[in-house]
């Protein structure tokens, strides 16, 4: 490789430990407990219902063509048809199918992010969301998260002793991946209100809003900023219909929809066809609204599993976040566990997470994971809490 | 938009004349003769094998999950043992499923590419190719293109000229697009001599070369290069399956796999695991063979009615290459004859087509234009060439 001609950036390429834990999972026992990747659970899945509209989109003769690159127009309207029903109602200018919202924060960092830029993330943070901006050379700030979500006074702090403002601010603020903390209405308004005197750009990405199963709706980042420009929402259908299909969307300023096409026609050309049809058929058919209400529930009954089970095993020895929504935990340990240490450990003991230093780019957190509680059944969860406790015993104990 | 903090490179991102022709075309008479979109087709697209095997794969009860980031294996072995029985025999190691030949492009560049890179591209070549360069900020230099291919003789005066070498090629070997010319043997092997005394990575983007219909094989750039770690393969099955799918493939260096996953995660993830289950399917079941030959066929018969209803109507006026393959003929009219302001006249007659200064970053070509023959059947080629003749009259007579 030292004789290829690599980028400058190639050294700010970083791989997910999600992955290499995926690859470290498939030789390991059948029966592991997957508390790792954030993935719906297999049965919160429509596939019957998709596997249903399948049969009749796919039939239709221009269903493999190229799509527009702005997203199929069935999509774009049954989208708008929901979106109009919530805080977020938008308008057909400021809307960008994606492949994912990954690709939203790929497109946003496209656009707004030169090499040396300051960008906040949160810490903990989205291990994918901060590689992008890593992947665009920005340098990172990170804005420690406690359980109302990202300390907006902290981060008037960090920036002035950064000495410049942050060209971008990427907040998860809802349901956080890892931390599952929701930013309060307070703050939020707080952070729209640096955004604007800094002159930054507000990344919302909000994958697991729609997945509230607790507590009071608070308005998003994207609805609260009433058009302001600064502020580019990131969203996906990864987490309420199915992560497979790849799809999500970006509402940002108009102004941006030109320049968004560009630069997605030089990322993909366009999103696939078959599952932007897929897609748009699940909501104009009027599943959503019936499917999310049968998962918040489902949800709620699993984050509640997981928290019993903590604190039967480790009620005396960890805490824990309480998320009102969305899919994940974050439990810190005592100073003296290292749980990139206890992956392997747990592994072997049959369960699976990802260590906390994953989710901060200069690995803050040693001693705390992520616990997916999403894509396990209670019974499941329970004993994947009980292997953590075993493994958690072999690392510590002299047993 | 002056108030948003834009990076610099947005300056840099191009918009596709095909899509604001897709628009435009929307907006006219539905009988229009479509000969500006790549596309193939929609009677070339095995659309009802792919939605039988939709009906099989996509009742998979995982068939909506996140797939791995270098592609789903049963897509990775099917096509492993495809291109087993061609001159591009490869390993997995080398192996990157991506969101179409597109992302192959963009991975490239995101690998190799830094602000102010020189980065080859023929002249003519293709819009989101020399797109996604810019978007990288790379600076272009256009290599002319013969009968023969890339002029090589010309890229190394050129290169003299540029006081610095190349620090990527970025080659459409076979049945070029725009062009349709393919580059002899000769010119391809002493291509690789310069990739390999400049150290430049040579990105060898061929998505027709299985689409042949006359003359001989040659060997691509990526089997004559024999795992030179400077020649970096993208591929599509857009052309040769559908493109709608959103799916293709990346054969390079295994030194360059890790990095490939990292920046692929840091873009959308993973490839939609239905469509590639989809290809798995058919490549799988056998299908593609049997596919391509009628597909040459087809695209064959194609060519020689454009060329015969160009030669009836255009004989004395215009000149246009002679492709063995692929889906494109490039046609160049006297110098009077602007198809910028052709393309407005000739949708207003009914035949869509794309200006030749589309391909060209420096506008070279503004009395050529791009034909797609392989979307029409012969008797709309006939129908479609007829009106680009009553077209030119319009523009240029005074009748």
């Amino acid at each position: 490789m030292s004789n290829l001609p690599l980028a400058s950036r190639t050294t700010d390429l970083v791989g997910s430990v999600i992955d290499s834990s995926t690859s470290l999972l498939a030789k390991q026992r059948h029966d592991i407990v997957r508390f790792a990747m954030g993935s719906p659970a297999p049965e919160a899945i429509p596939a019957q219902l998709l596997h249903g509209i399948a049969d009749e989109q796919l039939a239709r003769s221009d269903a493999f063509d190229y799509a527009a690159t702005e997203g199929d127009p069935a999509l774009r309207e049954a989208l708008l048809g929901i979106l109009a029903e919530t805080g977020e109602r938008t308008t057909p200018e400021r809307l960008l199918i994606t492949a994912g919202g990954m690709q939203g924060l790929d497109l946003a960092c496209k656009l707004f992010v030169d090499p040396g830029d300051l960008v906040v993330v949160e810490s903990p943070t989205y291990t994918n969301g901060s590689a992008t901006a890593l992947s665009y050379q920005a340098e990172l700030l990170e804005a420690p998260v406690d359980d109302d979500g990202m300390q907006v006074d902290r981060l008037v702090e960090l920036v002035e002793r950064a000495g410049r403002v942050p060209k971008a601010i990427y907040a998860i603020s809802t349901f956080q991946n890892p931390s599952g903390a929701s930013m309060s209405l307070a703050r939020r308004e707080q952070l729209l209100e640096l955004t604007r005197r800094w002159g930054s750009v507000l990344i919302d990405d909000d994958p697991y809003g729609m997945l509230r199963f607790a507590g009071a709706d608070t308005p998003s980042l994207l609805a609260l900023a009433d058009g302001d420009p600064l502020v580019f929402g990131v969203r996906t259908f990864s987490k309420i219909i199915a992560p497979g299909l790849r799809v999500g969307w970006v509402d940002a300023d108009p102004s941006l929809q030109q320049l968004l096409i560009n630069a997605k026609q030089a990322m993909d050309t366009c999103t696939n066809l078959p599952m932007q049809r897929l897609i748009a058929g699940f909501l104009a058919g009027g599943h959503l609204g019936e499917h999310l209400t049968v998962q918040r529930a489902a949800y709620g009954e699993r984050k509640r599993a997981m928290q019993d089970a903590l604190t039967e095993h480790f009620g005396d020895t960890a805490r824990w976040t309480d998320p009102e929504g969305g899919f994940f935990l974050w439990v810190t340990f005592g100073a003296q566990i290292d749980t990139e240490a206890l992956f392997e450990v747990a592994l072997a003991e049959g369960v699976a997470f990802i260590p906390g230093n994953a989710f901060s780019p200069s690995k803050l957190f040693p001693n705390a994971l992520r616990l997916c509680f999403a894509s396990s059944t209670p019974e499941r969860i329970r004993e994947g809490v009980a292997r953590l406790r075993r493994a958690v015993d072999r690392l510590t104990g002299p047993s």
